[in-house]
This record gives C-alpha cells, sequence and structure tokens, in this order.
C-alpha cells in the first residue's frame, strides 16, 4: 500500500529545531515515509489523502504506561498512597484474570490511539495479552512482564516471573514487522532484592535486551533503599548491574546530583510522569538538570488509576509549565525541549531510531491535528500550540507504521463496540 | 420554548456534595429549569432530547479572562515576563483597534462555547464589543472596563477609562435578561494611584456593582507595593475601600495569612488561574488555606496569550493535582471541591445565585459530555473523571439560559465561518 499526503502542514525537524512545511507532500510506501517535499512527487501513489488544514506531525510516545489499569480508572481519588495501594488497588489486582487484561488493553488501546499516541512502552501482568491487542491493534510497543523478588534467596529458576519474562522475550521480541519489542523489567527497588535484581540484569546484558524501572520515585523510597543497603536506588541499580543494559528508568523525581551522574555515565533514559508525580504527591522531578546534563528524557502518563486517563497532551502541557512555575521562571523549560520528550527522545528510550521525525527513511508513525479547531488559531509557534494550545481529542488521524489506524473519529482496525462490550464484562466480573 | 432532556446522567449537588442520577429528566421552560427527576414530567415540552450516554451538568465559569487576547496566542513563547510584556504583547495592544476586539470576542466565543463555558467574566479594552459579541452568541458574562492612574493627581473627571466604565454600567448592566452585567474594576495597585482608586471605589460602592481586580500575583508586586505604600497590595486595597463592593480578585499567590484575613474578612472572592500562574513562573496559591479558612476560590485561565488557550477543564485538571504535588499531600485539594470552585464558586463570584447547580428554579445553564469516549469510562467518581479524565473536546452540548449554544461540532448563534474570516483580517492588520 501506498499512500501520499498532500497539503498538509508538516511538522519537520533538524538539528536547528523544528519548523512546519506549508503546504507540503508527505509520501509513504509500505511502512516506510518515502518522501517528504514542498512539490507533489512524481512516483504514484494508491491513494492521496488531502490534508489541508491538517498538521501532520511524528506520533507520541507514551514511554511509561500500565495500560490495563484503565480497569481502575479514578478508583479511590482521594486517598493517600498508602491506602489507595494497598487498600483499594493491591486487592483489586489480586483478582485480575487474563480475560480482563485483554479487555483492558484493547480498550486502552482505543483511547491511546485516537489521542495521537503510535508507540508505547507498557509494564503489566498478563503482558502476552496486551502483546496480542497490539499485534491486532497495529501500534508500536516495547512490552515487558516485570520481575519482583521478595525472598533473598531465591534463584532464577524458583522465580516465575523471571520465566514469563524470558519465555516473552523468546516468543515475541521483534515481532509484527518489529512493531513489538519486549524489554526486561524490574519493578524496583524496593520490589526486589539483590540476588535476583543481579542475576537477570545479567540474563538482559546477555540477551542485549533493554530494561525498564520505577527508579527513585519518591523521598521515601530513596530513603529506605539508603537504610537498607547504604546507597541511593540509583547507585544501587548500578551495583547491580541493571545499567550495564540500556535502561529506561520511570519517574527519577528524587535523584541527586550524584546520582544523574551515574544515570548519565550509562546513558540512563528517564522518564518523566508529570500528572501521575503532582496527583500522587510525589514532586517535581529536576528535569532542567538532567536536560543540562544530557541525559535522554521521554514522557509517560503512567497508570490510568494515578492519572486518570492515557492523553500525552496533557503530559505534554504540564511538563512546559510545572517546572517554570516551581522555579518561578517562564523560560526553564522550552516547548521544542517538551515535544522532542515526546518524540524522538521516547523513540531513543525504546531503541528505535526509525521513529519520531517526519523524514524519508524513517517509519510512517504519524499522527494529523485538525487546525480547523478555534483553540489551534492562531498559529505563531507550532511547538507551543502543541504542548500549550492543543488537546488529545484534537487528533483527527493516526498512523502506524504505514497503516492508518484511526481517521475521523472511526477506528479501522480495532472493533471498539465488540471491546466496549468485553471491557464491560470484564468490569463486571472485577467488581461483583 | 421549552425543552425536555431524558436519560441523561444528571450532576446534581446537594449539601452532601454531588451525585449523579441515571437516566435521569431535566426539564427546561423559558430560561429556566423547571424539573428535575427519575421519571417523566407531565407536563408536556416542545422539544424532547434523547440524552443517553451523556452526563450533564452545569456549565463551566470562567472568572477571569481577556477573551480578546487570542489574537496573540502562543506569542512570544519561551520569553521571560518582562520582555513578552513589554516588548511583544503591549505593542501589539498598541494598534489595536475595535475591530479587532469584535473579531476577537466572537473568535474567542467559538472556542469557549465548545468547551464547556457557559459565563464568564472578562477585563479588556474596548468592552463594548465584547458586550454586543456576548449578546449575539448567548453566553452569560460579567464584563468591565477596566481603570488605570498613573498621575497621582488625576481627578476622576479626567479618567477617560472611569468614564467609559461608567458609561458602561449604565448602558449595558443587566441586559439580555441579564446575561450581560458590568462590573467595576481596578487593573491592579501597580497601575492606579491611590486618588483614582479611592474615588473609583466609591462610585463602585454607590452603584452597587462588583469589582474586578489583578491582585498579588507574584512575589515582587508584593514587595515593590510595600515599598511604595509600607502595606501589602491586599491592605493597600482595603485601605482605598475597594473591598466595600462585592470584590473579586484575580491571582492570590502571594498572600500572607494576614491578607487572607482582610480577604475573608471582606468576603473578596479568589480566582486561582493555575496555568498562568506556572506558565507566568508566578507560583502556587495557597488555595488550601484559603478554601480551610472560607474563602470562596474559584476558576480562571486568565488570557489565551498566558495560557495559550481558553480551556476551563485544563484549568480544573491543574487545579486538582499541583497542589498535591507541591505539598506532596495527595489528599491535599479533592475533585469536588476543583468542581465547586469552575462552578457554584464561580457563580457566587461573578454574584449570580440563579446559576451554577442543576436545579428547579435555576437558569438553564448547562452542558453534556459524551460518554462514550473511551478515557471516559469506565465512572467510578463523576467529580475524579470530570477533574482528571476529561477534555474540553468532550463537551457536545452547550446551553445558556435555556437556549441551546452548541450541539455536536455545530454553533447555533454563531456564524463560525464569517468569524474565522473576520479573525483572519482583524490578524492580518494587527501584524501586517
Amino acid at each position: 500500500m501506498s499512500i501520499l499526503l498532500e497539503h498538509a502542514e508538516l511538522l519537520l525537524r533538524d538539528a536547528a529545531g523544528y519548523r512546519t512545511l506549508h503546504d507540503g507532500y508527505l509520501g509513504i510506501r509500505g511502512s516506510v515515509i518515502d518522501y517528504v517535499g514542498e512539490s507533489a512527487p512524481e512516483a504514484p501513489y494508491a491513494r492521496r489523502l488531502d490534508m489541508r488544514g491538517k498538521l501532520v506531525m511524528p506520533g507520541l510516545i507514551n514511554c511509561h504506561s500500565h495500560i490495563p489499569m484503565v480497569l481502575m480508572r479514578g478508583i479511590g481519588s482521594g486517598l493517600g498512597l498508602h491506602e489507595w495501594l494497598f487498600e483499594t488497588i493491591f486487592p483489586i489486582e489480586d483478582r485480575l484474570v487474563r480475560e480482563d487484561v485483554a479487555a483492558a488493553s484493547r480498550f486502552a488501546l482505543l483511547e491511546m490511539i485516537a489521542g495521537g499516541t503510535t508507540s508505547f512502552s507498557d509494564m503489566y501482568f498478563f503482558p502476552d495479552e496486551t502483546v496480542r491487542a497490539v499485534a491486532e491493534a497495529g501500534v508500536r510497543a516495547n512490552l515487558n512482564r516485570c520481575v519482583q523478588c521478595f525472598d533473598e534467596n531465591q534463584t532464577v529458576e524458583e522465580n516465575h516471573q523471571i520465566k514469563e519474562s524470558l519465555a516473552l522475550f523468546e516468543q515475541y521480541h521483534g515481532a509484527e514487522n518489529d512493531r513489538i519489542r519486549i524489554d526486561f523489567s524490574i519493578h524496583a527497588e524496593y520490589t526486589c532484592k539483590p540476588r535476583i535484581a543481579r542475576a537477570y540484569s545479567a540474563l538482559c546484558a546477555e540477551r542485549g535486551a533493554r530494561m525498564h524501572l520505577h527508579l527513585s520515585e519518591t523521598e521515601r523510597e530513596v530513603r529506605e533503599c539508603i537504610e537498607r543497603y547504604g546507597v541511593t536506588p540509583v547507585a544501587w541499580f548500578e551495583q547491580m548491574g541493571t545499567f550495564d543494559s540500556p535502561t529506561a528508568a520511570a519517574h527519577c523525581v528524587a535523584v541527586s546530583a550524584e546520582d544523574r551522574a551515574i544515570l548519565r555515565a550509562h546513558h540512563v533514559s528517564v522518564i518523566h510522569n508529570p500528572t501521575s508525580n503532582l496527583k500522587l504527591g510525589s514532586g517535581f522531578a529536576p528535569v532542567r538538570e538532567m536536560l543540562d546534563e544530557g541525559i535522554n528524557v521521554a514522557l509517560g502518563t503512567d497508570g490510568a488509576a494515578s492519572n486518570n486517563n492515557l492523553n500525552l497532551f496533557e503530559e505534554m502541557h504540564l511538563a512546559a509549565i510545572m517546572h517554570d512555575g516551581y522555579h518561578r521562571d517562564p523560560t526553564l523549560i522550552s516547548d521544542t525541549e517538551v515535544l522532542d520528550m515526546a518524540t524522538v527522545n521516547g523513540a531513543k528510550l525504546q531503541g528505535r531510531d526509525d521513529v519520531g521525525v517526519l523524514a524519508v527513511g524513517k517509519k510512517a508513525d504519524l499522527i494529523a491535528i485538525d487546525l480547523s479547531r478555534p483553540h489551534l488559531y492562531p498559529v505563531f509557534d507550532t511547538p507551543a500550540l502543541l504542548t500549550c494550545s492543543a488537546q488529545a481529542g484534537d487528533v483527527c488521524m493516526t498512523m502506524v507504521d504505514g497503516k492508518i489506524l484511526y481517521e475521523n473519529g472511526e477506528f479501522l482496525t480495532l472493533d471498539a463496540e465488540k471491546i466496549k462490550a468485553q471491557m464491560r464484562a470484564a468490569l463486571a466480573r472485577l467488581y461483583a
């Protein structure tokens, strides 16, 4: 299949930053962008789409999520963290069955696709069900089965999560034209004893896989780790050999200058989760410092239970303004930096150098924004428009790997009504 | 005209808080709600609307805006406050003509109506043009011509803004079935000399009008006022007699406990502007303290030049989570309190006890939210859904004073295409 997008406002990025090409053409052949230009290409395309009044830009990348948690959207709002987690969320998760994750993954994908997310990194139970949902939906994802261990004498062979993680990697890594990748994952320092953390990190490095973690989300987490091991969680993971693999670390709210030097030295990518950090009272990650130090910072929504949605436009908005307010400096974080976080930086974090920008040779993961909405006019500054004026609902087309998944409110790969019925059934069972 | 909304999820509020009535009926006769119930009313209605799958709730109230500033949306993003204001915004405002404000007011109303705003309080140049736009659009508004004075010897007779303010009040206060009210307004302490502030405040009290101010937006403003007059801006306005009239004070970021005691004693309402305070680096208003002390706190977007939109769903989202993050307490501000800020508290601030809740005898200012969107399901907690899951684009119907202004993407009172053409012409002239 070949598609030509005609008369679009194209959001391009080069070393000098972002620029828009007015009345531009973008050609897609198979899964790849094969033309970007100001005039129509000579080569023929099977389908031509008039994109007048639409901004075509790279798809957004959600680098930290637990998408099946849409099952718990908004539950226990207003509770303290401990009560919310231990008395509300964990008992529900304890009742989860495979069918719940199957239904909820597909349901979450409807929201993500409609909101312009083309790729995501996810950590949750029954990840093989999420793999199947992703395969069916046509989006891109780095998925994992995260490992926990509360017994310091447990061996690799005894840890069933490691077994599942390895099997998932063997079975699905690189599947679906490389749309699906399988990462390794240690849930967090506070949920994994050193013996297993060390052994599993070595298995990750042996396979050349990538690692995904929760890291230094709160000051309490850091304090307790120091009490336990005499070092911060960042230094602990370094000791475990975890950072010998390319690592994505979610949150990093409570990271010192020394911690950040370790992250930088090991090229660890950080996932900033603005809504989750504010809503759970975790605080303000040192995003300006990390960017200045050359750490790759991407964006995530975290789960819908602590957000309460999977909306990267909201995360961009917050990332663009929350630190300016916190540090009393309106120039602290630029809109361009935020747009990078949601696109190219996310691609880098996922180990995917073939997405994140619109350029010839890159995968066609892109979205269109309907510029006819009153809140998107006038356009003096496109990055500012996307971070501080736009909403997820302004997305009118989502394409991944050259295939249109969503157009003008319609899902083309997923049966929305059937998925909603399955979601209703899952909820009825879970909360019976 | 009479309309019956059938089979709606109705968001009701009583002393115990919010509750939803499933499969509810809401009847409107003229501009007033005349029925709310679980079963169909016996009385006939001219029009019946099937609201299955839609949440019907009070319209949102934007208590601090400068709506014609959509002309400057996103301009100068990334500049420091001084450079942005003095080198970018003020020179543009200096070129503004009446036609610009006429076009921009209508254009901004498209955005506000589509995003569920049914009433707003506005401060800008050529307010009579905004009055006409509001009359035509059918929304509710408290408008003002704000007063400034940089000459300490100037008399009331010499201040042309006071003249305009009084004329506006005489001509339009209570117009359009009371949809339009005219407030008095002093721009801020730092832009108004005491003699005029005192005299104009007395004129406001004489007429029984309401006052609208910028107040203690930054620590710098407070420091400079203390240097000038030996008192904080709050204490200064009290000395001027300003608070002898019901007053709405925008921002109140830098207010001490003593300041808040003055605000409370005079029943001053505070407008919290989350995006503007973060984006401009102003900081975090003491919202928890103000609520605990019994101060009425409402919400505002401020102008689109420093926001960069007029989206109250974003303001609700921020108000619900930014203080929790700042104070490291996820329970600090409840979703119910935020929903109150955007509805009943706003109504109180505007001096309108006939809007802000859905109840028999109240004006029919209401909106409908399309619950079929994936990000709005499941619904465990409606206030949490509205503050932390919903987007402005989820609004599928907006009604003010019993009249439908917007339905499924169509504007019924404004000619969107004509307004867009006028807006393009205004921009072309302004930036020629």
